[in-house]
């Protein structure tokens, strides 16, 4: 017998986090900050947008002990005008960690309902203190809450609840935490972070005070929001085996028919039938008795059939070309602006929408190609290298054939929103290189291209056609007067209307 | 009262990963094959040399079903010699996610506790057939069991367990499974990884029989292995408030001077006395009385106090120069090789060690720098440009410094060992750049770059050397003839005492 020297034992999801927390976006003091802010920011504005509130979002990082050179404790505080947690889930929602309400098909910044509770945590770890909230969906009460995560068991520990009147009928929520950061390390990358999600949520009142007191203002240029995000149900393409019986344990269908005309997204009546003829399915079989291999073969059926309808980008939330184009307008000052949305399209059965614009001259003066990612409105701003539009840009469009130099200074916006973003990380920093989502944004980005190409080189014939008419001006008065001295006349010949025809000549005939 | 949209709910932590399979790397049909070969070799192999077994791996792929061009559904089975799972935690092991016997510090390829669960969940949502195990730690008794995850409690569901006699008293693990994967198109990324498996395994025999009934072998070269890892103790300058309250709720310790002696790595009762007086800490303090801000400021000092020995790289398990030396030898077949190994460094109390190696010429001819990366033992082959390691050989080093053009083939191989690799995503795939892992890659490839600067810029001697001695082997004589004829002598002077001296001349003087 070998005495096996592993030893098994198990782990809670928090205590999981805690030991990995580098995965999840926190991995020394600078980025830890940065998550922070960025983690409670996104689910502020997720809940105001979700309930068409135009958000207002309040961040404050105060200096609280330590050595501001490096890691020091700070403060953070973020209050929203969303809609609030129900008194109910704030010590689950803010305490335990896979609780959360992003466990739905829908468009948010939120995916992994992971980050305000890694946040926490991380605060805990190096500063003990508790978490304070405090929040109300506008009913006549506020509740407050302070508590702490148990990390082994993955519980919240309440340490106190008030409760107080609620005149006002004020809705929200107010996180507040201490952590371990180091803010000025972090300052760059959280400036760019507010200033890029600005950009994007033109609608968005933003203001952040910085633990010297310094007042950052990014203020709404629109009330307009876009649409907010709808759930949606699974499409036929991307389901599997797991989900297939999970819908059969809850069903109340009671044939196969209207069982696929209930659960699957873009399924009618019509749709259905043929389906479970090709399928060789009983319409009439009630959902809860297929067998295993049925619910295998029935999967294989649903991600070969050619019929079901794509899915329908209404849950979808883009930002809209005008919306786009004046954020990049606002954030950047550029000479020159094309911005293109692409159609609806689909991966895995999951709908998405790639949006893109090019900015060029103006402010935009560093030379080369500048990328600003975003995801469902999120700027991303680490680990570009890995990313499907840094992949794009640098490899996959060949920019002399659009007679855009490299030393030509560009900033190219790629902004992709879905049900559920492709992320190789929990970290949330880069997308993965799914086929079809990288083809949208290589011919969205094509697209901007031919765009920029035909401003810039219309824009070289202007400035050569000028150049032209500026040594017409230059030397035909002095020929004109050679000429008529040549001639004997005493007066030289008019040569504006010469002058004014060359200037519209096109110079490339 | 906002009718707040969200809802708020709890998922299961298999329920997670299931949802988010992307962050685990199975993303698609041709990395989920590749991931479930990795994650179940790892286990193998850790499992062996922990046990300080040479390991057998017999692992074989055979097709089931489906179109063979794209994705199909295959068997997956994996065998090894290892020290076997203990029969009443198969189920748990195999079918629970974050159960497992990886959390332990101690160096393993394993650290997430993750992959061999994540690959049978993969195989059961995409085929919906249950796992096979069979496991025996070398006892009477050979168990056998087939189960299932149930996704959304994160249980295993065993459908059946079955007992046989083991008179030849055999150890070791077989798993079997069905997974749908694109093999052809994973081949390539598999058959690499057991190439690199080999390189840095040189004492493991790994049998592959892939679909076709192609047999590759790995046979080992040698039966030397390398010491096991041992499990340590924190170190002082990596612990949190969270761990050090762990450990004065399960300690015995009845006093702070024991405390620290105890709990701690490498902190003997003199560094615990003067460490207690510099941090004002009575000695004789019960632990269990901390409180709270105590904690903190405990931690506080613990990170800051000068005088803690480093950490003790007795726990790791390098491969060493010599085996490096072997693998790379017998795998690439260069015309020269260089290693090196850097002393045992920390990061974040995290003790580990990086081993280098270059190749170049013989059969190392692609043009240019291929990087091989390696992390306890585990081929990194995915996201290269985001490793810490391609951001040392591409943008910190200055190969022309070295003289090394860019287009010389070469070959650089980096091994990373520690009692916790810091992945930037639970796929381990790559690792993130902190700084003191980044110096030591830094300054063992500069020294293998000297190394091999040296070797080329001989090898270029030499060759100059040489092309001077062919020009006068071919005119000296010519020269001795004029020159006899000249003096009128019929014998030319024998010139062969001179050319020796020549070629014994050091062409740089």
């Amino acid at each position: 017998m070998v005495q096996n020297k592993e030893v098994f034992s198990e782990i809670s999801p928090a205590d999981f986090f805690y030991r990995n927390r580098d995965i999840a976006g926190f991995s020394n003091p600078s980025r830890a900050i940065y998550s922070a802010i960025r983690e409670f920011v996104e689910n502020s504005l997720d809940t105001c947008e979700l309930n068409a509130i135009p958000p207002d979002v309040y961040i404050r990082i105060s200096y609280v002990s330590g050595d501001m050179e490096g890691p020091a404790t700070y403060k953070i505080r973020v209050e929203d005008n969303g809609g609030g947690v129900p008194p109910e889930h704030i010590p689950m929602a803010f305490g335990r960690v896979f609780y959360g309400s992003k466990y739905k098909l829908r468009q948010t910044r939120g995916t992994f309902g992971l980050g305000g509770t890694m946040a926490i945590l991380y605060g805990q770890i190096t500063t003990h203190k508790p978490v304070y909230v405090m929040s109300s969906t506008g009913t006549s009460k506020i509740h407050e809450n302070e508590l702490t995560i148990d990390i082994q068991r993955n519980k919240p520990v309440v340490l106190s609840q008030r409760t107080k009147d609620n005149k006002a009928r004020w809705h929200g929520t107010v996180v507040e935490l201490q952590i371990e950061g180091d803010y000025f390390r972090a300052m760059p990358k959280i400036l760019d972070y507010f200033k890029q999600t600005a950009m994007v949520s033109p609608y968005a009142d933003i203001v952040f005070v910085d633990p010297r007191g310094r007042l950052y203002m990014f203020q709404r240029n629109t009330t307009k929001m876009p649409s907010a995000a709808k759930e949606v149900k699974p499409h036929p393409y991307g389901v599997d085996v797991e989900t297939i019986q999970r819908i059969t344990r809850a069903t109340d269908a009671k044939d196969m028919a209207s069982f696929m005309t209930t659960h699957f997204h873009r399924v009618g009546e019509k749709i259905a039938q043929k389906f479970l003829k090709e399928a060789k399915i009983d319409p009439d079989l009630d959902p809860k008795r297929l067998a295993s291999h049925d619910i295998v073969s029935l999967v294989h059926h649903l991600k070969s059939f050619k019929e079901f309808l794509p899915p329908d980008a209404s849950c979808l939330s883009p930002l809209g070309e005008e919306l786009l184009e004046k954020g990049v307008r606002k954030e950047l000052t550029p000479e020159f602006v094309a911005v293109d949305q692409r159609k609806p399209a689909a991966y895995s059965g999951f709908s998405f929408i790639v949006e893109t614009a090019i900015a060029y001259g103006g402010e935009v003066q560093r030379p080369g190609i500048e990328l600003y990612r975003f995801a469902n409105r999120i700027p991303l701003l680490y680990d570009e290298a890995s990313d499907v539009s840094w992949k794009v840009i640098s490899t996959l469009i060949n920019w002399r054939h659009y007679k855009i130099a490299p030393e030509v200074p560009i900033a190219i916006i790629v902004h992709l929103c879905s049900t559920k973003i492709p992320y190789k990380s929990v970290g949330k920093e880069f997308i993965a290189d799914r086929p079809e989502v990288e083809r949208e944004i290589l011919n969205s980005v094509r697209e901007l291209a031919r765009k920029l190409s035909l401003f810039i080189s219309r824009k070289a014939s202007v400035e050569r056609e000028k150049e032209k008419f500026d040594i017409f001006t230059k030397y035909m008065p002095k020929i004109a007067h050679f000429s008529a001295k040549l001639a004997g006349k005493s007066k030289d010949a008019n040569i504006e209307p010469l002058l004014k025809n060359i200037s519209k000549l096109d110079p490339e005939d």
